[in-house]
């Protein structure tokens, strides 16, 4: 008999929010996967194509954290249809020293969103330039919203220009998060133009063929592809990979197999071993960031259960202060 | 908001037990693997090894099926020295359709041990002597009292010997096992003479070093050998994989990487590539079982997460019948 925490969305929506605090926490597990003896083994994944359906599930281990998450990752790409979200899911706490169950944080993928769009905000706050104030960003989807709230933690952000595929939604976000974030945000239809003269570019699509082109790119900019976490999907040109001054990528693990970084490789572009820094080896002072205003950098995220770990840890201790959830006997 | 059902150990312990119909589930699910497209990615494994922790999730996807299950097996093996059971655990059962949670099955690993024992079944059932009656059992855990009970449940068993290498833990199974199972349950203090004259020998130890040599084998002997899980695992002497006249994997893509197999392959006795039978392929009838009384048969089971999506599936249609567990909504 075991006794665990049941946090639900609610609860955890209540006691986790996407601020400095969880930006904080995303950082420092990058921080750790650069130093520490972090356990992150490769993602396992089921894809269930007659239901146009994935899930991934993720986990990883850091000295001494009393806990590592296992994060389920559903994604139903027909669940739209049906009135249901596209992606769900929930993460389980596991005590480090003796395997039990220390919590089901039953998030609906929310934890998810904000441990991905904290990690644009450490991206950002690594490579792009200090007074970048002008945001573009392609897709319209939630996590459109939340990696421009994001950016505006670590950033002077005063305008933000939202391209979609689907103008009509694109609009709806732009008009919803100037009210929302009081800065202008307006939707424009053609990609290039809300490229041009943006000094963060944050790709969020599942888009399985490159949108933005590195011909667009202007000296200065800086760019977070976070759509791709899956060997098909592509959001950006591969030449930008080889054209950036500076790429970083979540895991190199991941991005040689998921991330934008597979597709220059099998285009030809970047050797398939070729080295390449770390977001966490940037945190951690063991390489450098951007160096100078001119360069074009490039962050290439896929997601990694060390960030899983360090937000449901966060939301575990969130709980205990809280008295948040309901205790559960099994 | 979706909504779930909660099932603690005590309520699967009610609904689901180590019966024919949980064996014919199991050999049911086997039967799919050899004939279905399933979807059963590599395992996921993490190892904690300054607690002395391993952590496996599986999961497997059968066409036809409303859903699939997601195991998280931890084994924590210091947790005994503090009173704990090495292993524990949960499976999610997913809607195969839109990837919503079903059902949070807080099993604490019992739903395991019932589909490990009953695919311990299965091979008996399509490799043992159909007139055998005398068990040995190597192991006096979980496993050893299961794997004679699901023995009884396929074939005509009317004594058992119990060999372990904490004698006294031995004996205490033995006494337990005669007044449970109605037969003669003796322990032994030397695995050969356990080994001497048994029909069916199951071995369901953590050993790092072989305990089953392949000089005591006689003609006619079944082995299944479950305990091994891991690279580093190994139960069997190498050479009976090599000796016996029918080597049955439950997985071969497993057993070439966790099982018996694999030290087989180490030791050079077998090639890396040498083809063999599945055991769903025999269930299936599309490889032959036993062909003679004098065959020695050896079943190598490393645990397959198409097991735990036929089990987790069986919970929840007794579950939903019997109107058990609590319903939550997140």
């Amino acid at each position: 008999m075991s006794r665990m925490i049941i946090l639900t969305e609610a609860d955890l929506k209540s006691i986790v929010k996407l601020d400095a605090e969880a930006v904080a926490c995303v950082q420092d597990a990058f921080h750790a996967l650069a130093t520490k003896a972090v356990a992150m083994p490769p993602i396992l994944r089921l894809d269930i194509p007659e239901h146009r359906g994935e899930v991934d599930v993720k986990t990883a281990y850091v000295p001494g954290l009393d806990g590592f998450a296992i994060k389920i990752s559903p994604g139903f790409f027909g669940n739209p249809d049906i009135g249901l979200p596209s992606t769900n899911g929930m993460m389980v706490l596991l005590s480090a020293k003796t395997g039990l169950i220390q919590a089901l944080l039953l998030d609906n993928g929310y934890l998810t969103d904000v441990r991905t769009a904290a990690a644009g905000a450490v991206a950002a706050r690594q490579l792009a330039r200090p007074d970048a104030a002008v945001a573009a960003i392609f897709g319209a989807g939630m996590q459109a919203r939340l990696q421009l709230q994001a950016l505006m933690l670590v950033r002077p952000i005063r305008e933000a220009r939202i391209w979609a595929r689907n103008t009509a939604k694109a609009e709806k976000l732009a008009g919803e998060l100037t009210g929302a974030f009081g800065i202008p945000v307006t939707a424009t239809a053609d990609p290039q133009s809300a490229v041009a003269g943006a000094d963060i570019i944050v790709t969020t699509t599942p888009s399985e063929k490159p949108i933005l082109q590195a011909s667009w790119l202007q000296p200065g900019q800086h760019v977070t592809a976070m759509g791709s976490d899956a060997e098909h999907k592509n959001e950006i040109d591969p030449a930008i990979v080889a054209r950036a001054d500076l790429y970083v990528a979540d895991s190199l693990s991941q991005t040689r197999r998921l991330g934008e970084l597979h597709h220059a490789i099998k285009a030809g572009l970047v050797e398939p071993d070729a080295g390449f820094a770390e977001l966490g080896e940037i945190v951690a002072g063991l390489k450098p960031g951007r160096s100078t205003p001119e360069q074009i950098t490039l962050a290439d995220l896929t997601g990694t259960g060390i960030q899983d770990t360090a937000i449901a840890t966060l939301a575990f201790a969130r709980a205990g202060s809280a008295g948040a959830g309901t205790s559960f006997d099994s």
